[in-house]
């Protein structure tokens, strides 16, 4: 469900027009007009990215357009409630509450009942025991002497459960994290939610092409710091 | 003067309720229901730290209901009006200025006056002049001919004058100073800061329960890139 | 054309007196009273930087005060609409929008209209052919393979297009991005983009300023961070 026609005008364009005539020019002809039409990842995909990176770096007063583009483009009102959550934790409980307090009345003039969202307990995916415990054991080793308590919340609440949440794909929530990680200039996590997306079937294809959308959305220089990060991993890969 | 019920709510339940059930839950189970009730640092200090991210992340939109609860816990007015300072130079001029416009009407709400807080020109507490003398030498050999005007005001502003002020402790101003460094992703100051804040005697339990907090705070992410930086701390010294 | 008499009074100084006495007394003695009158840059150069960091940071918000003053110092209508469209690159499209929005009605008040601005399509300055093809054969063969669309888009639209727009000086966008890479913890960019400054002569003198300057503005840690590159970077050159 890629419609064109519902791509996200970035900011007014005739606020654009009046203050910058080259920020006005760069949106329509590269943003708009190039960068979301690429075929290599999807206008649902690229939303999803778009407000990954609005959400970790709390500037979610540009949320609305992109809000109702997300949704006219076949992200679910389920998959945003689960992103929220997600980013609560990678990046900051204050840019989740910030993010729902924009989210709630866009959710409430398009009529989405908090009925119809993911419950607080919802039903979690079976875990992959053998790659989580062997996860945990690499973290417990590390850091299980520093920060006995953290090791033991990200095992129970962010691994066990949290990752394990059926309405957004591990898939997703690999695509989420990867934006908060590299949105908030956290370059040392980068390589685990690389490896761990390509485990999960995200494509080099797809990756490089997140890169180059997120170069637009967190900052040209945040994605050449991860562009280091993204080769050391690919050679490291066989597959 | 830990009053548990005065916990603050993060950000407004119903809301999360309408939007993210499972960001819902997470804040009442995880981070009301568990962490903020943990006995390795009190109510009062899990203030300061929250505080301290929310200015150094500018996120002084999300301040009301943490500041009324910081008060209600027993921070001192005094207290939040250093760290206003404090974190001025740490984290940028301009986040301490929003912070203030924040404050401001919750000061006034509860009838704080201008003439209780720690006037402009306080007297100074001693300075622990080998330990100063020391840092100072260390940052001019480094620094001195690359950037001597910075390195001077470094001395005279920040490390005998901010520092020594009285009425924020130079053992909470090592907690505001870490969380500020983390929040904000500047990794290669973090060391300096946990070994300052050791040698005012935070102990490695209060440093690793301050990374348990933070993760919520500032983000998975940021604190796990902290835990490799305080690891390496705590394993260098004797103490 | 330095005005004095324009220095940016940051923050309501009334506000800072009500909540923090020692940032009152901080911003009029230290910020004011010195160091946006040290000689080594120009008020006009100030305006520049502290603006990057704003918008690079996000604080659109704190801007208003700060424009006034970079119009009366000089900084033209023309160099803040390229400003904002260079940072939408370089720190994210969403803070470029941002700060349009808060821009449009200064420019309003102030009569600048639309028409005097730099056009979209403006004619771009000659580019340097052997430096720009050293540039990109280096990153072709960094990643070339990893992100073949992006490394085509930086060639194209970065710097055989944005950074030849003759509204901003080169020298002025060397300074601009030097702040949006400081003030975004993007600290492995910035050896590329002080040596592309002093290739725009730019001394030694003023990049150790707009370090003295920005630590005021993008926070002590995020500076201290940036000496060490500096260092680096003036050890290695002749000049």
């Amino acid at each position: 469900m890629d419609n064109s026609n519902a791509l996200p005008i970035s900011g007014p364009l005739d606020i654009l027009r009046k203050v910058s005539p080259a920020l006005e020019r760069y949106t329509t002809e590269v943003l708009i007009g190039d960068v979301w039409r690429r075929p290599q990842l999807s206008a649902r995909d690229r939303s999803i990215l778009t407000l990954s990176v609005l959400i970790a770096r709390n500037q979610s007063e540009q949320m609305p357009d992109y809000l109702d583009a997300a949704l006219d483009q076949g992200v679910k009102p389920g998959e945003i409630a689960e992103m929220i959550a997600h980013l609560a934790f990678y990046s900051g409980w204050a840019n989740a509450v910030a993010a729902a307090k924009v989210v709630q009345p866009v959710f409430e003039r398009r009529g989405v009942q908090a009925g119809l969202l993911p419950p607080g307990d919802a039903r979690l995916l079976p875990v992959n025991r053998p790659a989580e415990d062997r996860r945990h054991r690499v973290v417990k080793r590390k850091f299980g002497e520093v920060a006995p308590g953290l090791v033991q919340i990200t095992q129970d609440v962010i691994f066990q459960d949290l990752w394990l949440r059926p309405d957004l794909s591990p898939r997703d929530r690999c695509l989420v994290t990867i934006c908060s990680v590299i949105a908030t200039a956290q370059t040392a996590q980068l390589a685990f939610y690389l490896n761990r997306a390509m485990d999960h079937g995200v494509s080099r294809a797809e990756l490089s092409e997140l890169m180059t959308h997120l170069a637009f959305y967190s900052g040209w220089s945040s994605v050449y710091t991860a562009l280091a990060v993204a080769k050391e991993v690919f050679e490291s890969r066989p597959d």
